[in-house]
């Protein structure tokens, strides 16, 4: 049995790493979605609340699960007996990053094989950070996030966590 | 009447963006040069401070304009019936920054278009942070800034605003 | 009256230059597609055929026409009174390629300004000998080029120009 | 069974292929090597030649085979009952290029995955043609090719389809 | 004499440094590893441990000196009558970035030239960043940095300022 | 004694090589710019009219001299007993072209350096294709290239080897 990783800090899970994940499930036999617990930069969603929305936008996946973790991934990795470890390659900024990661990876542990695979073309230029700031400047989420992500966007917006905070990121300049 | 918007920090604005500014004045009725009161980013100049030296950079423009403004930029360019945002390129790492932007636009409003303006050789490397970075290591500004501009940038390092703050960028390593 | 030159060899014209094309037209008074006579390339479709292709592609836009010119740009540009040549962007590769001739260009002309507009996700990997390779390969064409051209590819597949000359591009390694 | 296709001209194999198509062997049930018999490039070695120095080049890889195709690959991958294609990437320059491929297959066939693994660090910047110009000029092929492709390359040099042909590519300026 | 300055934060000096450094002492009379006093970026090592760590790692190299500097890069050079600043290249990343800087350096300092040199293959995606990560999250660090840096690195991690902070970069996403 | 080789076509010498080669004199006691005799592609020049066309153009740089050569450039470096390779980066497509010369040189010959000079802005985009199309097409060279050499592009172009040739690049479409 080949069990692969899709790792990531996803605050929030959107259709391009829905679009990811559901083509990985094919090639695999189990594909676990893992969850980093205590990424450097701040999050929105708790962790608690980022693996849960995961879950709910796979739950008809059937070889797909969620998971929390922390450390290194390869550790991980390895924990769970992965072979390979998945990542969605959007554009070129992203492959330099994604470059380096995997030859440190490959430094840490030569055995765990990592995989690229491109984004559909209607998520090319989606990142989480971009979700965010629409929604807090109360543009439409439409086609970028499962609807309850919108909705758990669209709730957080209204809570003290985001009242008063500037957009994060790049819609304004 | 076609009316087109150049929205940005301008903290401060540069001879790019001024280049930017004249170029785009010649090809559409009216140009607005939007200046973001509310940037993620902190700012050096004031909101105020920074959409009046805009104001006096481009006073020989004469269907040019300078104006604050919040939220969606897209929102922005309805309110003030504009139909296409212009932008300026100067090299690869902008333009995946912007590919992204122009796309989420796009998403949020497809009546507007968007056009990008390669800025000319001389500022193809010029970036606000490197300007306020020279400027604050005591480094000439000459032929980067209007001249007002590194006045005000002058003055702005005698203050207390910079005293004891490190470079924020590249210059220096 | 503003007037806008969107110059290319269009061998053929497909979806995404017809995106450029209708984007572009409503930010100048008139178009000209022109298409250029004399490209080094060899092309699959004659000069007047390529004319005939756009010109039937751009119909139903009022204030855009097609046209075969030859010679440098910036001279057919002066001829026709443009104030400005239309680029597409789509990616990396393209954005060094148009920023070379961009600022050779501007070094012939200074006064003839260049715009790009960013090509639409559906057709930010399209390239006309990807397309007559699909065609030559016998795959669908559909969605990327206007019905007419694609009856043209297969009309021109049967013909003896195509046969027996292996796949000129890169779906096939 | 998943059936993985790694489709090119391998004109000739080299051992960065080899590094690809080792890691991807462990990633699914078998792996076809497929080299494609028709290039519009010239090839050094035949189609006959190029099939045969793949084969022995993996013949220690149980699950991994060599076969010579022709026609559109996703075509080839759905006779073959192959579930995903294999690329390697080595550079920005590749990425972009394996964009629009990925793209356009996926158009052609959307059931088709595509994977991209990175070639290891030491094969970071092997081409087929650098190799054979570096045979042509004598270089050393000492950790480039396999020793029995190594061999080829000189046999190749001294019979008369290299004679007195110049470098091709460009170690030489 | 020609004099060289390789200018950085070096927080921690690597093994991509000290071979950039080796590589440059061939070229020129005498190299200054300059570490610079002040960067914005907090560090994990004080100045003086930085300094001190480049010392020890190129003591064998008899014409390269580690200093201390802060100010201009380009006013430091001119006060060590060096004619040239070194810097390393690793990916396209560095590129633009490293062409920011040269193109300002020059406007500050026509005199002074700017060379670059390729990180060697195995140290071309190592960032001190990435070190700094990998040592927090217990990596093996072989390979990367000297013996006394990585010793340092393990110390650095059993202390106060490291306990209870999230990985700063990227292996963990 | 530190000799140093500036390898290329030249085919012809431009003011972005000439400023290449200034900057390099500076930095060692010796600049050979060495004419590569037999490239692949077809010149416009003779490789005697080219390293003329060199000599000519450094005539006043005391350390420079212009020499042919043919094979590869590692073993005319030893020959020369030169130390280092000089090359001038302009953009991205250069630096990926450049990173698998330099790594392949290195694997022929650990021993020799290779450095990279940044083209100055004015000449970042200027390559001699670009260059021999506009004198085809009539336009003005002004800046572009040393006074002998536009006039030697001049007569060229009056002479049967250009007569009827499409132009070669890409300043049209």
């Amino acid at each position: 049995m080949r069990i692969a990783i899709y790792a990531g800090t996803f605050d929030p899970f959107h259709n391009g790493h829905l679009d990811v994940a559901q083509r990985a499930s094919t090639l695999f036999d189990q594909l676990i979605v893992a969850v980093y617990e205590y990424p450097a930069k701040n999050t929105l969603f708790s962790a608690q609340e980022r693996v849960e929305m995961v879950r709910e936008s796979v739950r008809d996946l059937p070889n797909v699960d969620a998971e929390l973790f922390s450390g290194l991934t390869v550790e991980y990795a390895k924990n769970k007996s992965a072979c390979v470890l998945v990542r969605g390659l959007r554009a070129i900024s992203d492959f330099e990053f994604e470059l380096e990661i995997a030859h440190m990876n490959r430094n840490l542990d030569p055995e765990l094989e990592a995989i690229f695979l491109m984004t559909g073309l209607p998520y090319a230029y989606l990142h989480s950070s971009i979700i965010k700031e629409i929604a807090q400047l109360g543009g439409s989420l439409n086609g970028l996030v499962p609807d309850h992500i919108a909705a758990a966007l669209r709730k957080k917006n209204g809570s003290a966590s985001m009242v008063g905070k500037p957009p994060t990121s790049n819609l304004v300049p």
